[in-house]
């Protein structure tokens, strides 16, 4: 008998017919033997539905997020109760839990909360009692009572958090994809399913556009040492593992090549090599709210002592940034200017084997440039090469990366 | 400054504008300089459409009854959560809470929990720091933390318990009438707004036919001597106050005069008067939860030992009472037959003034008798008389009454 965390997303359960599915499944896997945890979403739809209600009651001002949370979280208690009786109706017996009745304690941050601690024991003993629980994703209370709920991706931290706390076997994120991928497979049509991806290497997957899960999900899991299935709730093949690293993982060099597009380089030219410099500039951008991706900083002219600083934001974000940056541009010194221009796409290569292995940058661009594709910026970490390049061209570039690391044969 | 709870119904609460409308309301009480905690129902329509889905998801099963109650809870958050949002976007601060954050603890009964104990601290504090409270209405917790619901009229309850927790000084239960009337004014043009009922009077108007309110919330509000008023969310108009007897209130004989409509009469005839033998019949009819209201037995033939026992239910349950009899029949020995005819009505006159005025029932036959309304059945209590007449007559019977003690005069 294994201890098993399931998560199912809001498209999962989106209808009654679904949610009767997912309480199929459910019961399969506690038929098969396992102590079941299901943590569910809202259903598809009810979120948004719920934000223009708040949006109708508060017209030109904006609802107040302890009120927000307060409102969001009856979507995941409608869909507790649905799964929860679905599954009594079969003849089983499960309990709803909210994220508030499980012990999922989070700090005050409405909208965004960070679980603090989760007092397990509750679960623990309805799980003794035979019973399955349904639990509520994406949402937790204050140590005070308040209803906090946890962002986006919470439904994911949840089950996580919750397998981190009883101390499950295993935790299955259903989605509606398969796994996560050797690259986007309606980019590349020979991209294969990853069975097995290390924690660093999944973040940097999902910091460089592959999807699947948020980064704050797979950190709890790492910090926690929680391996977690990412799975399809639409058929029964197995999905990606995500665990520790492995000695074998590193015989791979390349694991998955992940995809941006949309997006646009912003450079600074003409800045004072000071210190400081960078700081102001990122600094006036993080206050727009405006997320950064890829920072170049070109080495300073010696006789001018003055350098370019590009980076890589949402197209969408250009403006906001222009804006946020304008007032700056003067405490910089004379002549600083700024350009910014869209159309243009990231690539990353991703891999723990790269540690190990040398010349992965140069096998990439060689490759890259013998395709006849134009890198503009490159930026590496230990275990990703990121390159921007025009986005006409990032398909094929994909193509390319994937064929040149043998991915399809993985 | 006054401590004032006001209640506001699912109508009331029904669209956004709605919701806007009632906040405007809530601040306008608390800018006059009171103190208000608002609490509100789901909005008309939703809890329909979460029976609805229930029904969905269990197929031929009947929803659970504890999850039913987490489903039903929603509701009630939904309205709370918007309602105080749309108080926050005027510039008032307003809180919510749920029945379990406002310390409502209840007993274990799903759909139909009582109110078994009220914490009201938390609420204090958020009052003494000039907040608006809005509190869901309908719900609570159990000891260990399970959602409840109270079943029909719950939100009245809540406001009129939560009155008598905090020590309110008054306590609005708004709806979509003006107040209790002497009759229904659709039936009767010239009834009157009542200004002044006691709460035996309101109980007895409530269990005749006048729909207002649930008698549970009246019997709790006498039991804790919670004087409230009814009154309409659509103007500001006052309404009726709900209060304990006084002495000018004797003065008056009947304070109204109300009916109902769709009845039926059961009657069971040639039973051997005996001990027990009530019993079994409203035991059989009880079991199969089918509500009994007036129950007449007349004085046993001497020479046969035997009676007839009618009583009346409504004309829907008719089939089911005869079901639920069928197996009892023989058991009362032989000969023992069961009739039912619906298409009666029956007319109540209520007031305290009737204990101390003899001559009431004789007045009202009379009346009814020069008006040629035969009058089949006759009940009574200490502040109240009813009687069944046929269904067509019930409005003439209604007007004869209200005119017979002046009540458009009162």
């Amino acid at each position: 008998m294994s201890l098993i965390v399931q998560k199912y997303g809001g498209t999962s359960v989106g209808t009654p017919e679904r949610i009767i599915n997912v309480a199929k499944r459910i019961l399969e896997t506690k038929e098969a033997g396992h102590q079941v945890v299901a943590v569910v979403s809202a259903m598809s739809g009810v979120t948004n539905r719920l934000i223009e209600l708040a949006d109708q009651v508060t017209g030109e001002g904006k609802p107040t997020e302890r009120e927000m949370d307060v409102l969001l979280a009856t979507g995941e208690q409608t869909t507790i109760a649905l799964t929860a009786m679905a599954l009594n109706s079969m003849g089983a017996e499960a309990v709803s839990l909210t994220g508030a009745q499980a012990g999922i304690e989070t700090d005050g941050v409405h909208t965004k909360a960070r679980i603090s601690n989760i007092s397990p024991e509750g679960v623990h003993e309805m799980l003794d009692e035979g019973k399955i629980v349904i639990l509520a994703g994406f949402q937790g209370k204050t140590a005070d009572g308040k209803i906090t709920t946890l962002g986006r991706g919470g439904s994911d931290l949840t089950a996580i958090a919750m397998a981190a706390a009883i101390d499950a076997d295993l935790c299955q994120i259903f989605t509606d994809v398969d796994g996560v991928y050797t690259c986007d497979p309606r980019v590349v049509p020979d991209a294969k399913k990853i069975d097995e991806i290390s924690y660093d290497e999944m973040l940097e997957m999902a910091s460089s556009g592959t999807k699947v899960m948020q980064s704050r999900s797979v950190e709890f899991a790492k910090k926690f040492g929680v391996r977690f299935e990412v799975r399809s709730s639409l058929n029964n093949n197995p999905g990606t593992l995500v665990r520790e690293e492995s000695m074998s993982m590193e015989s791979v060099v390349i694991r998955g090549v992940s995809l941006e597009r949309e997006q646009a380089k912003v450079t600074i030219s003409g800045v004072n090599d000071l210190p400081g410099t960078a700081g102001k500039i990122f600094g006036a951008v993080a206050e727009a709210n405006i997320l950064v991706d890829m920072i170049v900083q070109n080495v300073s002219v010696k006789q001018t002592g003055k350098t370019d600083i590009s980076f890589t934001v949402h197209r969408d974000d250009v403006e906001k940034a222009e804006a946020a940056l304008t007032p700056v541009l003067a405490e910089l010194g004379n002549g600083v200017t700024i350009r910014a221009r869209d159309g243009i796409a990231k690539l990353s290569v991703v891999g723990i084997g790269m540690r190990s292995h040398s010349g992965v940058a140069a096998e990439m661009f060689e490759a890259l440039s013998n395709a006849g594709i134009n890198i503009e910026m490159i930026s590496t970490s230990e275990i990703k090469i990121t390159v921007t390049v025009s986005e006409e061209q990032i398909d094929e570039a994909a193509k390319v990366m994937h064929a040149a690391f043998g991915l399809a044969e993985a």
